[in-house]
């Protein structure tokens, strides 16, 4: 039987720069119940990625945003509670988008099964859900990495950098990482396999990531956007290719950065270099799913695609957790433990 | 028998901003005589393009640079004079980079024969050579012109930008150019079909612009930079394509348009819209090149591809014109008249 309570973290403001606690708010309202077709979940783990910083933003983007007194968006590894759909039963994993509170009423097309028995559940939040299929098909479509090439891919020990690096090393590329903090670096090359990981914090950071360059780069992974893509800019070498995903350095922003206007050097390098800058969200390649799910899977049992997550108890915590992560606090993928997990 | 004096034209410095007179040299040498394997050539038309100012510049780009003292590069279509080459016969008309000069012995492999029966033999320079291939094999492999879609072209009335609209119009595009006098616009529009031409020197060109596109932009084919980029951007749909062959309005500058920095508004674009920017030379598609000249040259026959050139008397005003280029003062392709064409 469910709580007869629904908390759920709402937006209260409109963050301006970085999200402040008093842009969130705990609310709490009865737990819905489904009608027909409807199914009943309750969250277990709750992801937190850098994608939400954007729909909390009044600022267009490519989905739909959160409105002032809604419940955050995000995915969610649940347990069906209640279900009046024949496509699920009562205990039954599900992935979908049911946001930052405790319980939610889905359409059952909303919903994805998650198999147990695949990998523990909490990885369809991380390396078998989003952040791992944006990093396999950013790579096979846009990447495309080959053997004897070097990648470059920033918040290395993150949900999506991690694959990234690793499935360039499966190909047979060079993989270099760049992270935040010392022990992050050492994690990426001693537990991931990376070739060099260096501290985008470190003074002389561009020259020393010329050094572990040597071949120059031929896929930059472009997810944090800022100083990390000034410093590889120059390094990249003609056809390079630069997937973007995401833009974690500009996202807490408030006003551009100051002069000159560096565009016309971007310009010049995309010209010279023929350098292919491509921005993609991973549903663009949703028809590839299986293919990932199958591959990745695979990959994983095989030890060759570690992961990491870190957990935080508690859906209260929710709203600096997020803060955090838009700072680079977590090291791994970013998960909230919002009920006890049952497969455990 | 040629005369006995081959006029060069050398860069005598590098230009600093917009090339002066004094950058340019005349020089006078003796009519070189070629080896066994080599052809003595006279030329007829010198090509003048913007990927020149890359050339006569110190900076590093896709093609090594003009030193001091060194003959200009230039293509021509030129006429054997004297071969030594089993596969050249004296007569045959040429295109090669033979330089801004009157005579240049050539290895054979460099030269290829220009076909008169094709079209008149200067458009090996434009429509059916260099910038005709540009327009053909960038639409073809990075814009990827769809029915119904719309494209965006500046520079639109000459060599490269007039090929990519009518290309893109037979594609069943949308297709909107740009250029700096009304003359020019009113001749995009009346003489090669556009639906429409800006002049970018209007006031209120970016709020023209967004009324001549009411759905968007799916290509914008950049070879200009600077206020037609930053007009477009904003308009660009979902999944546009940038395909990006030149950077006329920076290749003078000398400093960096002041802040602030833009680069973020553009990744920003690239992320939430997916675009996809692309540099390319059009020699990364020379093996698009046999494909080219026989469709090129049937539209060409078939009326559905028109050209317009700017022809310009005598070698030694070369320089001149090639100021004017860069200022946007020439109409149509700029082909320097160095000696009598023979077939006509």
């Amino acid at each position: 039987m469910p709580d007869s309570i629904n908390r759920q973290i709402v937006l209260a403001a409109y963050p301006e720069g970085a999200p402040a606690d008093s842009d969130f708010a705990l609310a709490e309202s009865p737990v819905p119940e489904p009608d027909d077709g409807q199914v009943l979940c309750r969250a277990i783990y709750l992801s937190l990625d850098p994608y939400m910083r954007g729909r909390i933003s009044p600022a267009k983007s490519y989905a739909k945003g959160v409105a002032i007194g809604e419940v955050i968006t995000g995915g969610t590894v649940s347990q069906v509670i209640e279900s009046k759909s024949p496509d699920f039963a009562e205990g039954d994993i599900v992935f979908g988008y049911t946001g930052w509170q405790d319980y939610a009423v889905m359409e059952a097309g909303q919903l994805k099964i998650v198999d147990p028995q695949l990998a523990p559940i909490s990885t369809a939040l991380g390396v078998l859900g989003m952040p791992g299929m944006t990093a396999y098909t950013g790579l096979a479509n846009i990447g495309q990495p080959k053997e004897g090439e070097t990648l470059v891919v920033a918040a290395a020990s993150g949900a999506v950098g991690s694959a990234v690096g690793q499935i360039a090393k499966i190909k047979g590329c060079r993989t270099i990482g760049v992270a935040g903090e010392d022990d992050k670096c050492a994690f990426v090359v001693e537990e991931l396999g990376f070739d060099a990981c260096l501290n985008h914090k470190d003074a002389d950071f561009a020259g020393k990531l010329a050094s572990v360059c040597p071949d120059g780069v031929d896929i930059y992974w472009e997810n944090v956007g800022g100083a990390v893509f000034e410093a590889v800019l120059p390094l990249c070498n003609e056809f390079a290719r630069i997937p973007v995903c995401g833009l974690i350095a500009h996202s807490n922003a408030t006003e551009l950065p100051s002069g000159p206007n560096q565009v016309p050097v971007v310009m010049r390098s995309v010209l010279t270099k023929r350098l292919r800058i491509q921005g993609f969200i991973v549903w663009d390649f949703a028809d590839q799913e299986a293919e990932f799910i199958e591959t990745m899977s695979g990959w994983i049992r095989e030890g060759r695609v570690k992961y990491r997550e870190d957990f935080v108890d508690g859906l209260e915590n929710a709203p600096g957790a997020f803060r955090g992560l838009l700072q680079g606090k977590n090291f791994g993928k970013l998960v909230i433990r919002v009920s006890p997990d049952p497969t455990r």
